[in-house]
C-alpha cells in the first residue's frame, strides 16, 4: 500500500491521478489533497477518497468547503501556504504528486522533497527554475523524482535497464500542436480559442498554450537535462504529429528505444505511482494497425523561436530558465486574456530574457528573485506593447 | 577481453561478426572460426584473425586450406563433426556465434551451450527444433543464449530492466518481403529471382527465400516464444515495410517499447557480443527525418500460409516445429532449385505436417529422427508433383 498526497487534485493532471489511484484501492491510498478555489470538485474527492487532510487557497475558501463537507468527515480543511506545506510533508505520506500548474508548484514540491517524499513530478517549472536545487536536495534527503510528462516518462522507461555512458542522444517528440501546417506568417493572426485546440492531448490551459507556441516544448528540454542528467547539446526535438512515440533515446550503437502508446496522461502518472511495478491498464491500448502511420518532421526553429530561447536559456543555465519561465507565463495570460497576439508571447520571452543578467542559483530565494524580476519586466513590456496599440488605433 | 568462437564464418552473419570484432581489437579476439567450403573467404580470415583452430565440411577441404595458408600460420586446420565441435567447445572461447544456416546449426550450437559457453544465437533452427533442450541445458550449464536475429534481439533490449509479469505481448515486425503488395493469384507464379530481392536486408539465399514466403517471420515466432518463455498467443506479427522498428513489447499498462535502427545487422550482432555493453557504432545511424514515416499493415494469413503453419506447429510443440523447419528446408531448396513453384513451398510443408505423428522431445535423438522423416516426406511429395507436372507436360 502506498500512501499518496496530491498537490493540485483538481487540475487535469490530479483527476487523472485519483483516477488511476481510484482504480488500484488495494495499491493506494490518498491522505491529503490539495487545489486551489475549486472546491465543488475537491469536496466530491473528499467525499470519495477521505485524506486525512486537505488544503485550499484561503481561509475564506478553507470555511465554504467546511460548509459544505459532511459533519461526519474527519477530513482537516487547512488553507495557504501553511496548508499547501502540510499537504506536500504530511507525514503518511510515501509520494507526493506534484500537478499544481506553473511556478506555483515550486515551493510546495521543495517543502516535500525536503520532507524526503518520492516525487511524481508533473510540474516542470520546479525542474526549469531550480533543476540544480532539485536535484540536489533529492539526493541528500534520498527522494525519488518520478516523471509524469508523458516525454520524460517515456524516455525514464526507455532507459531502464540502461548505462548511462551508453546514452546519446535523448529525443523528445513534439505534437508540433496545431498550428504545425499554418503558414508562418498567419502565426501572428490566430485566435485564443485556435490555440486552445490541441490535435492529440486533453490538457489545461497554459499547458496547451504552450504546446501551440512549442514553449511547452522548449521548457521540456530543459526539465529533461536535470531528470536525466544530460547535457542540452544532447536533447533533439523531433516533431511527430500523431503523438504515438512519446520519446526516444538513441544509444551509442545506434540503437534507439521509444517508448509508445495511447494519449492518456493516465498512462504515464500510473507509471510514475506503481514504478517499478507496473498497473494493468483498463481503457483502451494502442492499435498500430488503427494508427498506420507514424510521422516525423525536424521542429521549425524560426517559425517557433521560444523552442529556440529555451534551448539558449537551458544551456546558459542559473536564473535564465527561471527568467525564461515567468515571462512566459505572462506572456501566456496576456494572450489568454486577449490582451497580445500569438507571436508577441516569443517577443516577450525574448526581450525579458535580454535584459536579464543571469545569476548563479545558490537558493530559492535566487529563483523566486529571478521570477519577480521577470514578472516585472514581462508585465511593463506589455503594458507598453497595449499602449502602442492603443495609440495607433488613436491615430 | 571477450574471445570468441564463430560457427559459420564465411556466411552473412558470420561476416558482419567478423566486421564487428575486427572493429573492438582491445575487446575481442578470435579464438576458432568454422565455415563449409568457402576456404578462400576463410584464409582471409585466419590470416586476419589468427585463431587458434578453424574447421571445414570435410578433410580434402581442409587439405586444400592448409596449403593456402602462409606455412607461419599457427591456426589448427580440422573438419567435419569433430572439427565443428572442437570449434563449438575450444576451451579458451567466452561465447560462441553460432551462425550457420538451417537445421545444420543445432549439433553444433548443443555441443557449445554443453561446454557452458555463452552463446550468440543467430541460427534460428536451434530454438525452432529444439527449443526446450536448449533453453533447459543452457540453465543447468549457465549458458546465456544471447539473439542475433534483429527482432529478437530488439525484443531482447526492450525487455531491459522489466518484469517478465508485467509483458502483455510482443510484437514482432515483419518487413512483408518483396511480395507484400503482390496479389494474391499472382504468388505462384513468381520466380526465384525476385524472391531473392529482399526489400530492405541483405541476407544469405534460404533466409531471404523465407521472408518472402513469411515462413522466416513464422519460425521467429516459434523462436521467440522459448526465448522469452512466452506463449505463441501472446506473439503478434505486425507488417511494418520499412524495417525501421526492429520489434516491440507491450505492457500490461498499454505501454509499448520499441527498438528501433537502420537495418544493419552488425547492430544486433554488436549489442548480442558486448551486452551488457554496447559498442559505439561507426557507420551511418537512423535518421527519423529522412526515413519520415513508418506504417503498419496487419499481416495478410490467407495470403502467406506459411505464418499460420509456424504459429500451429509451435502451439502444438513437441516435433511439430522440427517437422515444419525440415519440410520447409527441402521446399526452399526445391524453390531455389527451380524445381517447384513459389506456393508450393507452404503446401508441401502443410502436406508433412499433417501426415506427422506428434511426438514430444526428450532428447536430441527425438529431433533428429523427425527432422530425417520430415525430408524425407517433403522430398517424396516434390517428386510427386514433379513427376504429375512431367505427366502433364507429356499428355
Amino acid at each position: 500500500m502506498k500512501n499518496i498526497s496530491i498537490l493540485g487534485s483538481t487540475g487535469s493532471i490530479g483527476t487523472a491521478a485519483l483516477d488511476v489511484i481510484g482504480g488500484s484501492p488495494s495499491m493506494f491510498k490518498v491522505v491529503a489533497l490539495s487545489a486551489g478555489r475549486n472546491i465543488g470538485l475537491l469536496k466530491d474527492q473528499i467525499d470519495r477518497f477521505k485524506p486525512k487532510v486537505a488544503s485550499v487557497l484561503s481561509e475564506d475558501i478553507a470555511c465554504q468547503l467546511r460548509r459544505m463537507l459532511d459533519p461526519s468527515s474527519t477530513t482537516e480543511i487547512l488553507c495557504g501556504v501553511d496548508g499547501y506545506n502540510e499537504v506536500a510533508s504530511v507525514k503518511e505520506a510515501d509520494m507526493v504528486v506534484s500537478a499544481i500548474v506553473g511556478a506555483a508548484g515550486l515551493l510546495p514540491t521543495m517543502e516535500a522533497i525536503d520532507a524526503g517524499k518520492d516525487i511524481a513530478l508533473a510540474n516542470k517549472e520546479t525542474m526549469v527554475m531550480a533543476g540544480n536545487l532539485v536535484v540536489e536536495k533529492a539526493a541528500s534527503k534520498g527522494a525519488a523524482i518520478l516523471p509524469v510528462d508523458s516525454e520524460h516518462n517515456a524516455i525514464f522507461q526507455c532507459l531502464a535497464g540502461s548505462c548511462r555512458e551508453d546514452v546519446k542522444r535523448i529525443i523528445l517528440t513534439a505534437s508540433g500542436g496545431p498550428f504545425l501546417y499554418l503558414a508562418e506568417k498567419e502565426l501572428s493572426g490566430v485566435k485564443v480559442a485556435d490555440a486552445l485546440k490541441h490535435p492529440n492531448w486533453k490538457m489545461g490551459k497554459k499547458i496547451t498554450i504552450d504546446s501551440a507556441s512549442m514553449m511547452n516544448k522548449g521548457l521540456e528540454v530543459i526539465e529533461a537535462k536535470w531528470f536525466f542528467d544530460i547535457d542540452i547539446d544532447k536533447i533533439d526535438v523531433c516533431v511527430h504529429p500523431q503523438s504515438i512515440i512519446h520519446s526516444m533515446v538513441e544509444y551509442i550503437d545506434g540503437s534507439i528505444i521509444a517508448q509508445l502508446g495511447v494519449a492518456d496522461m493516465r498512462g504515464p502518472i500510473s507509471y510514475a505511482l506503481s514504478y517499478p511495478e507496473r498497473l494493468s491498464r483498463t481503457g483502451s491500448c494502442l492499435d498500430l494497425f488503427e494508427v498506420r502511420n507514424l510521422t516525423f518532421i525536424p521542429p521549425d526553429f524560426e517559425k517557433f523561436p521560444n523552442l529556440k530561447l529555451a534551448c539558449e536559456a537551458g544551456k546558459k543555465g542559473g536564473t535564465m530558465p527561471a527568467v525564461l519561465n515567468a515571462s512566459n507565463e505572462v506572456a501566456v495570460d496576456a494572450f489568454i486574456a486577449g490582451k497580445i497576439g500569438f507571436m508577441d508571447m516569443p517577443e516577450v520571452v525574448k526581450k525579458t530574457l535580454s535584459k536579464h543578467r543571469r545569476k548563479e542559483i545558490t537558493s530559492i530565494g535566487d529563483v523566486l528573485e529571478a521570477d519577480k524580476w521577470a514578472r516585472d519586466q514581462a508585465a511593463g513590456y506589455i503594458k507598453m506593447k497595449i499602449s502602442n496599440i492603443e495609440m495607433k488605433n488613436e491615430k
